[in-house]
C-alpha cells in the first residue's frame, strides 16, 4: 500500500447508484488520514476498503448538502465505538455548526473518542503539521462551500553518488537531514552538499462549485487534484444553475493550474457511461486522469523535481 | 411479487459487515409499505431491493439507537428529492422526539414530501385504516423502546361452490361482500351463506429487548414475527447485560405465541456462521424459520383458517 494514496469510498451526487455510493475519500498521507465529505454509508464503504476507522485523524466537509455529510453521524458513532484513541481534528464552514452539532449528536451513544472541532471561518490556512499546511478557500455553490488543500513543505532530495562521496552512510543520513551538518572523519558535511532542492508533495480537494478564483487557487501546481465534475459539458447550464462544474471545467482547471493526477468524480446519475467523462477531460488535459469509481486506490504522484 | 411480503434491508447490529447492511426492513401490505428501523445506508439498500421510495407511506422506529435510525435522514431527503406525493406517516418513542427533530432536519433541503410525526406515547393502538391496526408495546431495552404490530380484521373466504349455486358471480361477488347482501333473481343472498369466517393476517416486529410482557403480547398468534436475536445463548449473559434476545429466547418466543413463520435478523458480527441461528431455533421451534440475509424478500405465509 502506498504510504500515500486516495482511497475512493463514493462517487454519486445527489442520489447514489447500484455502482456509487454518495460521496467519501479518505487520503492516506503518511500518518494522516484526511476523511472528505463522508456521505451516508462512508462507515461501511471503509469496511469495504479494509480501513479501520482509527485511519481516520481529520474530517473535512466542503458544505452540508446531505450527500457530502450524512455520513458523519456513522463514522462520529464508529470513533467512539471502536474507541479510536487520538484525536481526530473535524472542519467545516462555520456558518454551518449548527448543523454539524446535529450530525456529531444524532442519536444517543457513549462518546469516547476525542473529536475535536475546527470550524472553517474564511480563506486561510486551518491546520500545520508534520503533514505540512491544510488551508481552506471559499468556493462557489448555493450554500457556504470551502475546497481544501494540504501542502508538503518543501525539502530536499538526498543524492546517493554524494553521500557516499563524503562517507555518509546508514543511520546518518537521517541525522544529517535532521540536524542539517555532520561531523565525518574531520570534515563537515553540509546536507547541501549532498542533496538537490525537492518540491513538497500537494494535493487539493474541490467539490461542489462554479468556477470561480477559489478553484484556481486550490488547483494551482498541486500532484493531485481532486475535483468535482457532476455534469457532462452539454449539460452546462444545468451545472451552473446548481452551482456545479462540468468535465470539461474541470479538466480546464488541471490544464491551466498545470496539476499532476486529475480525478473526477461526484458524478450525476443522470450518466451511465463514465468513459465519456475521460473523453471530455482528455480534449482539454492531457495529464493522467482518474475517472473515480467506488473503492478504487490512486497513489499520489512522485514528488515534481526541484522547487 | 408477493402483495404481502418483508423486504430485508440490513441484518447487522451495531455494527455492519461485508454482508450486513445495518438494521432495515420494508413491510409491503397491499398498497401500504412500512419502513422499519432505517439504519444507516437504507436509502441504497432500497435501490438495490429494486423499491422505490415511494413505496414508503410509513415510518416505525422501535428506538433511537443509530444502527435502528441513522438511515432516516437519507430516507426522509430522498422522500423530497423524488416528489413523493403521498402522505408519509413517522411513529417513534414520544421520549425521542429531539433526536428525531436532528435527523428529520440533519442537514438543509427542499422539504416537500409530507412526512407527518405520530410520536408513540404508550402501549396501545397507534393507526387504524384499511390495513387494519397497527399497534406499538413497550419492549425492555436499555433506552425506551417499542415493538410494533400489525393486525388485518377478520374477514370471510368465500367458497366458489356456494357462490356458483347461488348464482353470484363476477362483479357482484365483490358487490356481495361490501354490502353483506344481495338480491338474486328474487332471492336474498347473505354473505354468511357463501362464506366462512377467515383470520386476518397480522405481522410483529420486536426489535432491541430482553424477554417481556410486550414481546410475547406483540408476538402472541401472528403469520409472521421479524424479531432480533443478536446472539447465541452460549452469550446469554451478556445478551441481557446488553437488553437482548438470543436466537434460543427467540425462538422460545415463537413457539409459546404459536407464530407461522419465524424471522431471525440484527446478528451480532461477531458470529460468522448464520446457520448457528437457525440450529439453535429448530430445537425450540419447530415452524418455518428464516435466518435473514440482506436483500431477500420473505412473503407473508397464507391467513391461517378460521377465526
Amino acid at each position: 500500500m502506498s504510504a500515500r494514496e486516495l482511497v475512493v469510498l463514493g462517487t454519486a451526487s445527489q442520489a447514489p447508484t447500484r455502482h456509487r455510493n454518495h460521496n467519501g475519500y479518505l487520503l492516506r498521507w503518511d500518518g494522516e488520514g484526511l476523511l472528505f465529505d463522508p456521505g451516508e454509508g462512508t462507515q461501511r464503504q471503509l469496511l469495504f476498503a479494509g480501513v479501520p476507522s482509527s485511519a481516520i485523524t481529520r474530517i473535512c466537509l466542503t458544505h452540508f448538502h446531505g450527500d457530502h455529510c450524512l455520513g458523519v453521524p456513522g463514522v462520529v458513532q464508529r470513533l467512539s465505538l471502536d474507541a479510536v484513541a487520538h484525536p481526530v481534528v473535524a472542519h467545516y464552514p462555520a456558518s454551518g455548526a449548527h448543523w454539524f452539532a446535529r450530525l456529531r449528536h444524532a442519536t444517543p451513544f457513549h462518546e469516547v473518542a476525542d473529536l475535536q472541532e475546527r470550524p472553517v471561518c474564511g480563506d486561510g490556512p486551518i491546520a500545520t503539521g508534520a503533514f505540512g499546511t491544510l488551508t481552506a478557500r471559499r468556493l462557489d455553490h448555493p450554500v457556504e462551500s470551502y475546497g481544501y488543500r494540504l501542502d508538503e513543505p518543501n525539502g530536499r532530495r538526498m543524492l546517493p553518488d554524494r553521500l557516499a562521496a563524503a562517507g555518509v552512510v546508514g543511520p546518518d543520513v537521517s541525522r544529517l537531514v535532521r540536524e542539517g551538518t555532520l561531523a565525518v572523519g574531520g570534515r563537515t558535511v553540509r546536507v547541501e552538499d549532498v542533496s538537490v532542492p525537492r518540491r513538497g508533495q500537494s494535493f487539493a480537494f474541490v467539490m461542489d462549485t462554479r468556477l470561480c478564483a477559489g478553484v484556481e487557487e486550490l488547483a494551482a501546481g498541486v500532484d493531485m487534484l481532486v475535483i468535482e465534475s457532476t455534469f457532462l459539458h452539454d449539460d452546462a447550464a444545468l451545472a451552473h444553475d446548481h452551482g456545479h462544474l462540468t468535465a470539461r471545467e474541470a479538466a480546464g482547471v488541471a490544464a491551466r493550474a498545470g496539476v499532476g493526477t486529475l480525478v473526477l468524480t461526484h458524478f450525476s446519475q443522470r450518466y451511465t457511461d463514465p468513459t465519456a467523462f475521460a473523453t471530455e477531460a482528455a480534449a482539454v488535459f492531457d495529464g493522467p486522469t482518474v475517472v473515480a469509481a467506488d473503492l478504487a486506490r490512486v497513489p499520489l504522484p512522485p514528488r515534481r523535481g526541484a522547487v
